[in-house]
């Protein structure tokens, strides 16, 4: 199974990034560090997961491997084994709660699908489309399942603490998000809200639950918690701002997924914002009743640009970006903590 | 909210059993005594699922308690208070343990609807053709995540273990049942490995984290992990017996979902295995082609009945129900094991 493979051509898929075996272009040294610092635990996650989809029922260990084995960085477990590692952790406990933050990335992937009624995921087929929404559902419900054994083996009530509610948050958010759908004038602070939920909660358990499997609690624990939500918030903002094209159109990736789907992203609460009559008229007709012909698009991409609403969103990103390696910088120096550094750059970096 | 209703008029719920509010049949004291015994510790645990469906997110409150308040007769935390009860646990970690097992269950019931594509639950509307189906998966995922939330608060890594284990053993068991499906040469084992997994599962952790909350292990814990395992084994034979009428053809109910629905259940799996071919034939259509006519049902009833397969479900469900006995047989006296062995006798008696 080709754990690591090249980026997807799908922006909306987030876990998405280019890897270390992809003809590297600037920024992408960022990442190549944490992968090369955790590569022998990720190898111990990879042989966790395989063995963990693993069931008589043979329809799991096909639709888990249909994602699982699809592509995706790892980011979220990557986390987890850095966090670690930088306390110089040597027991087996962050892998498995790295599997475990991966397993519910996983699950939350299939289930979104369903919601989102999407056809593709990391350029394949959704497994949706390939067994039908019931698989999706309930093999999404087994490796959440999984994904708690596994943290209940590591033994660490704090662990299972910031796991199990960053589980309830992300669902949450994902309703909230669901709620949100097609309404144009949704607010700024509610799309802040439903991007912490269904992003950054995750991103920051990974990383806050590195330092207690390794015995830390404290301000080094909130550094860890505080780099992971920040990132997190960086990291969906590029994605949101990808999907119009980013910083440069001329990508080559699919544009306008999210338009399509109406999803009401932070560069339209900008433009719509920023808009006249006639402008916001066309951001609600566009939105609300979906569809997103070609012209709609080209509209859409005219009038962020000119209200500079990818600009804005970048701009927040970097700053969260900026708070994330302020996060950092609170905790004593090493090669993980550089790392990790390294990777927030990478982040903010990918739209341009 | 009406917490305790009137018993539904759809037999495929395994929920509803007929409550004390009700006009009492022979034998359904039984689960009266129950009620009474948990009265306290109950309006406690409805007060905790209250307050956990709360939500900044006004969809989640709303599915949710359309689906908890919508009557159900909470057996199965119930039997989590009992077997606490009967240790005279006197914490309230039971009464968490008690709610995390009705959000387990709930949520495998948004999931099943979205899953069988099903239009009502519990004579109500299914949340799925009020909220959608998006609504139903995401609300399910939330309640997944506050019942781990509730069993981590209760801080034993033991009950964790079992409801984990559950969780991850209801979703295969699901998958299973998905995969089995309109197949109508499905074999007795594997239906009984579907319902071990789907219902028995949590039947068994219900009862077994009782014991562990109160402190005990053992073969007192094994002996409540024994009687709920055989307890949801019979639960779900009469609930599949009763889906065509069960002993009777004349208890008003609505006859033939599963069969409507392709699922094959152990009555069908019975009278096909004892069919000439002409019998094999039709089975074989009208389950893998599913529609239902009520030709095809009545032929369907009229063959169960031919080869006593009805009959022989139920003498099953009496085998396990009389190995639930045994196993409440090994712990010592109390009002709460005599009120559990009147729920195994009022389980196996409501299909008569």
């Amino acid at each position: 199974m080709a754990l690591v493979q090249p980026a997807s051509r799908r922006p909306a898929d987030s876990s998405v990034l280019p890897t270390a075996s992809s003809t590297p272009a600037a920024g992408e040294t960022g990442i190549d560090a944490l992968v090369g610092l955790v590569a022998g635990d990720m190898e111990r996650v990879n042989a966790l997961i395989l063995s963990r989809t693993g069931s008589d029922v043979q329809m799991i260990p096909e639709v888990a491997n249909h994602l699982i084995g699809s592509g995706g960085k790892r980011l979220r477990p990557m986390l987890t084994l850095a966090a670690a590692g930088h306390f110089g952790y040597g027991g087996d406990g962050h892998v498995r709660l790295a599997a475990s933050v991966e397993f519910m990335h996983t699950a939350t992937l299939l289930h979104d699908d369903v919601v989102d009624e999407s056809d593709l995921r990391r350029g394949k087929p959704a497994a949706r489309m390939v067994w039908g929404n019931q698989a999706s559902v309930l093999v999404g419900d087994f490796l959440l399942g999984q994904a708690f054994k596994m943290m209940v083996e590591v033994g660490s009530l704090t662990a299972l603490d910031i796991l199990s509610d960053a589980a309830a948050v992300i669902a949450e958010g994902e309703v909230l998000q669901l709620s949100a759908a097609k309404h144009v004038d949704t607010t700024e602070e509610t799309y802040t809200e439903v991007i912490r939920a269904k992003t950054a909660a995750l991103f920051k358990a990974a990383a806050e639950v590195g330092p207690v499997v390794a015995g830390r609690d404290g301000e080094e624990r909130r550094a860890f918690a505080d780099f992971g939500l920040a990132l997190g918030y960086a990291f969906q903002l590029v994605d949101d701002a990808l999907d119009y094209g980013g910083s440069s159109a001329a990508l080559g990736k699919r544009v306008g997924d999210d338009f399509r789907e109406g999803k009401v992203t932070l560069p339209v609460i900008l433009a719509y914002g920023a808009g006249d009559d006639a402008e916001r008229a066309f951001w609600k007709r566009a939105i609300e009743t979906g569809g997103g012909a070609d012209a709609d698009l080209a509209r859409a991409l005219d009038l962020l640009d000119r209200h500079g609403a990818i600009a804005a969103t970048l701009a927040r990103a970097e700053a969260h970006g900026a708070a994330a390696k302020a996060a950092l910088a609170r905790l004593g120096p090493s090669t993980y903590r550089d790392a990790l550094a390294a990777v927030v750059d990478f982040t903010v970096a990918r739209s341009h």
